[in-house]
């Protein structure tokens, strides 16, 4: 069973196979290409705190299948009580990452075929993780056209973090929309924000576009500003990791300022997500809750330690852009521009 | 000679010893504290423009010493015509860092005492070079009582790269400000950017402060916005490579972001600098000269490569923030609140 199509890029970053989930380790890459194999709920739960895998579509993928490996092993246990015995992995699941909603959408959606279920429930539960890999790769593909759309006008633009193949289940959000762009011709290049303190624009997304043959030009992310002032990005585009209902983003950490320059300098702010990433019973960005990762992530590079021993952090890995510096909402059910509650109600009411 | 005094911190960047220039070797921070000699201008150069030694106003001391020296190798070279033998080390120094105005100040002053000297001119420059250094340190002192006083209502203020005793004569403008308002009892701890690409943030400006026992939380670039959302810190306060007629200033890349985002959240934006710094001949920021580094400083770190093979990068090490974002440049002759080219004209035409 392979969850890739042949519309997603070369990167496959997440596997079922020989029965068992393996995830691209993005913590080596560019350096190495290299697999970690997940044989049980735990595993999975240990690679997405660990960032083995990230990106918020891309952990609910892989908490997905991990529910299918929760379920194997909660029916060897005990074959008449799964549904009680998966209790303590779907939490452990949920509890990995806090801010991704995605994560919560898919465990969701996994649980809600339980009951239904007679007999061992690993084939009926491979088959809608599988699923909702697939869709998700088929949401990449939609909501990249309608974004590629609207950048017509753009020959540069400038992107955050990484939200392609590596942060999906097999195309990209915001980087979807990039590579889509790109491939109608229109686009001609990318500025990636090396996105400290992970740098996974410059260790993720330079290396996916390489893969592509995408131009793609590294900045430092606190360089952003100047190359808005000198107008060499004519949008900014970025995904998610959470809406809440009024439209209030939840994404990487430097996503607000850039949100702000954006604004200021006059240039298109974008956000692609697909729907799984709203969260309608967040009201507002207050209440979503901002992950602070070790200091150590911040202070160590390359196995390296950059400052000084004893140095105090702060590493907020997320930060919250509100609703009215973003200029349009991109999903696979189409566009919002100007994001408000009745709007998202709408469309995330939609079927 | 020394050219510390007991008001300095402990941090001593740059010493004139055995009758030649040492400078504390700020590439090797916070790891190692390793002193590289220069004995002619050519070395001085050099550690000038490999960021041995760094920040604006320590750039324009180093230089000035560099004088000293080219000036002792003119005048064993040819005694009679050291003023011409020693134009290409001027040069070659006028050359080594293309953005910071103290750099061309430093040896303007140094030039104009060349005409009355007769016979060896190393006494004579040498003891011009360290009245500069002295002259730098007691500027140091008299600007951050200004700015100290104009910041006592902030228990927290937020600083970008180093301005401190590495980057001046030995005590600092934007860190000095923040060494008077702790020392008053006013400000209890700083946040620091690590300042990307050289991380000045988190090797140098944390590293200090530790050495004066001043609390400081280290941040990510782009964290800083999150942080002024959440009140977090009262002021920002930064140094300045060049200052325009207009009141423009180019420092460090990332500044003009922050003042962007200091203006949105009603936070104020303080510049520090000495008179040195202004620039009547540059008309605004658009004439400053922006230096591009290898892109190299970006893509490795700690010896390590960040990006795969093959990455572009675009590294400006310095940005231009507009005057009409500053509230108030600090200087030893006072304060200049919402800059302008009057005000500045007439700060810079006091004596």
């Amino acid at each position: 069973l392979s969850m890739n199509t042949d519309q997603a890029s070369n990167v496959r970053p997440i596997l079922w196979e020989e029965g068992h989930l393996r995830l691209l380790d993005q913590r080596r890459l560019p350096h190495a290409v290299e697999y970690v194999d997940c044989r049980n709920a735990g595993a999975v739960a240990a690679a997405i705190r660990e960032m083995v895998v990230r990106g918020a579509p891309a952990i609910g993928i892989a908490a997905a299948y991990g529910v299918v490996l929760a379920a194997r092993t909660a029916y060897t246990k005990d074959p008449g009580q799964w549904r009680r015995e998966i209790q303590d992995d779907l939490d452990r699941l949920a509890e990995s990452r806090p801010t991704a909603i995605n994560l919560h959408w898919a465990l969701c959606r996994m649980r809600s075929a339980f009951e239904p279920i007679r007999g061992e429930p690993e084939t009926e539960l491979l088959g809608l993780a599988g699923k909702i890999h697939e869709e998700d790769i088929a949401a990449n593909l939609r909501m990249s056209a309608f974004g590629a759309a609207l950048i017509a006008d753009s020959t540069r633009v400038l992107t955050h973090c990484n939200t392609g193949s590596l942060a999906t289940g097999g195309f990209g959000t915001a980087l979807g929309v990039i590579r889509a762009a790109f491939h109608a011709g229109t686009l001609q290049g990318v500025y990636a924000t090396e996105t400290r303190p992970w740098l996974q624009g410059a260790r993720l997304t330079v290396w996916e576009l390489q893969q592509d043959h995408i131009p793609v030009t590294l900045i430092a992310d606190s360089a952003a500003h100047s190359l808005l002032a000198q107008r060499k990005a004519g949008w900014i585009i970025v995904g998610a990791d959470r809406i809440a209902a009024n439209g209030d983003v939840a994404n990487k950490i430097g996503t607000y300022g850039l949100a702000l320059s954006a604004r200021h300098h006059g240039v298109g702010f974008m956000v692609a997500a697909p729907v799984s990433t709203f969260d309608p019973d967040t009201p507002s960005g207050a209440e979503i809750p901002i992950e602070d990762r070790d200091p150590a992530e911040l202070i160590h590079c390359s196995g390296a330690a950059l400052a000084p021993a004893g140095t105090s952090a702060w590493n907020p890995v997320f930060d919250v852009t509100p609703a009215s510096l973003i200029d349009v909402i991109v999903t696979e059910r189409g566009v919002i521009r100007q994001p408000d509650r009745d709007k998202i109600a709408a469309l995330i009411g939609m079927r």
